[in-house]
């Protein structure tokens, strides 16, 4: 059904461990501290096998190749990842105090980004020891670090964005009348699996009130005729993430309800009409939000428009009001507004969208005008 | 096949949030700052929905109650947690500083104990909005808060123990020679699941020379006669941990792997003997180790005898030269010293074992003899 695309080689890791160091440079850090995670798996392709409380650091610094400090039982995996061959493995042994193995690696007067989700123990022990260092995280003084996506990337996305499409398209087809949330959610998992995804991270089934919280998941409600349903559903494929949204209805909708889903449909186009290189994230908001507040709705607009999307399914950039952020080809990132009211139902629409030169393309093409479901 | 105990009750937590309270005051911190993870769901049964960038945490002061700091968005789900009854809700909206939020809570002349897993865009917000405080980790500064098990932790642990004991004696009927580890690691799983875990951690099948690396998982290593196996497998079973180790063999053993074998089960029935109230954890890691220096493999005893277990499977206290924290009744670890030749095979024996008035009771009771499987 879909293609494998080609796995990343250790000179695309190269490439961005050196675009890194050249962001870092220029933003006048020392070095950058990258923790395993979303910014580990970016740079250098390594995935340790569990998160623990055993230091793994990545120091990408000025003037010396990229180190990547690892406990030695976990260095035979390291050495297998695309991104090792363009680092040097610097390992400590279980009693030793990783700290001091890293430390020799930095400035001992620098100022460091680091990682969002680097544990707070280990920068804790970075700053025992290196009393003279400062840090900001990643999304503070690098926010744009993954922000800009190369071209294997977008292809990766847009194949993620296609089989989120797919799954759109056959859940349309399936009963939600007398059926669970948690039924439909299910379907939802199967389906992303199915085209492809290998890991499913959020299958939102809103139907009626529970549409009206944007951040209920899927619960033991019996969807039933005259229904609004928010589907937002997303994950993972080869890498990088699907999000998307529609709000479809069971049986044929009322007047009012019909405006609202009118009013939101308009606001995510006025969202992505304001897309083009240059323009700042928040515009992006504004736009969509100006829509909506001029229907009356705008304080039921309660959440930002849209956030960044690539080897996780919610990361810089986001678009937001004082998000000054200016747009650059290859930024991708959702574009979701919605009107919820509380007790009653809600509203939202997204796509995933990347900038192009021109302006914005989607890489979710599925109808935005509500679908009548049974 | 197992029953699902009692689940714990808003008393429970609030009484582990005030003892958290009282030991923070005796070690003179102004608080604990409780991030999502293991730290958060002991104290307040709250698992967020994900651990995302956006602040969620558990603030513990004296003086004060608790006060659980959380994006409005994931209100509705915190507030169905069992402890949520025990702590105030302060949410924060989309665009506000989740860190302004918090600050009013704290000493801001405080010193505080922070989760280890905390993210460190998270420390960072705090350390900068105020900058009269100051951090140690929960590891470093409270260890031993998760440490003493109450009775219902220690039921769960001891049924969790049986779950991978009835898991070993199963994978000891399955076919070893002529497949793969990841086929016996398969097995594994599937029998964890079978027998009541809802998570499995790790299944490392280690045979022949990939027993040497401790931190092998499982590969594609086709398992053949005259193999030693590795079998390290455990995960989460109503919320607490199982893990367990064995070493099989494919056929009969020559002399010195059995020797080998009888010095790892020798080792680990000394740790077990060094455990008592009072002993410290460096003792039981001592005890094992002089029984394989004595046999003259010390140099390829290349870990810690141990790590605590409970809510996770990896967790203080250690079991570690240097460790002088006393055992109290209460505590559970593992004890799974081993001997690792490199290139052809090693040995490992762990149990879980909690601390009693009187000495050490171990929740895996298997045989510990080296099985003979096919």
């Amino acid at each position: 059904m879909s293609t494998t695309p080609e796995p990343f080689t250790t000179d695309d890791y190269r490439e961005r461990m050196a675009r890194a160091a050249r962001s870092a440079a220029e933003a006048g850090f020392a070095g950058v501290l990258v923790a395993p995670g979303p910014d580990m798996a970016y740079l250098t392709g390594y995935r340790p096998p569990a998160d623990t409380e055993r230091l793994t650091l990545l120091v990408i610094a000025a003037g010396q190749d990229p180190v990547l400090v690892v406990p030695t039982l976990e260095a035979p995996d390291a050495e297998k990842a695309a991104g090792a061959a363009a680092l040097t493995l610097r390992d400590w042994t279980d009693g030793k105090d990783p700290y001091a193995v890293t430390a020799p690696l930095l400035d001992a007067a620098g100022r460091f980004a680091v990682s969002d989700n680097a544990w707070a123990m280990h920068l804790l022990g970075l700053q025992q020891r290196l009393p003279g260092t400062s840090y900001v995280s990643l999304t503070q003084g690098l926010p744009m670090l993954r922000a800009v996506k190369d071209q294997a990337e977008l292809a990766r996305l847009e194949a993620a964005g296609a089989a989120a499409d797919a799954t759109y398209e056959e859940i349309l087809k399936v009963r939600f009348a007398g059926r669970k949330e948690t039924d439909v959610a299910a379907d939802l998992a199967g389906l992303l699996k199915q085209f492809g995804h290998s890991q499913v991270d959020f299958t939102v089934v809103g139907s009626g009130p529970n549409g009206a919280n944007p951040h209920h998941e899927a619960g033991d409600r019996v969807i039933g005729r005259g229904d609004m349903v928010v589907l937002d559903f997303g994950g993972l494929k080869d890498g990088y993430g699907s999000d998307t949204t529609r709000t479809v209805h069971v049986g044929e909708p009322t007047e009012e309800e019909q405006h609202i889903h009118n009013v939101v449909r308009a606001a995510q186009q006025a969202g992505f009409d304001a897309v083009r290189p240059g323009a700042a994230c928040q515009d992006v908001d504004r736009a969509a939000r100006e829509v909506i507040a001029s229907a009356g709705y705008g304080e039921h607009f309660i959440h930002r428009t849209g956030h960044g999307i690539g080897v996780t399914t919610h990361e810089p950039p986001y678009m937001i009001e004082g998000e000054e952020q200016p747009l650059v080809p290859g930024m991708c990132f959702s574009i979701e507004p919605g009107i919820y009211l509380p007790g009653r139902f809600g509203v939202r629409i997204e796509d995933i969208v990347t900038v192009t030169e021109n302006g914005g393309r989607r890489f979710n093409n599925t109808p935005r005008e509500m679908a009548v479901v049974e």
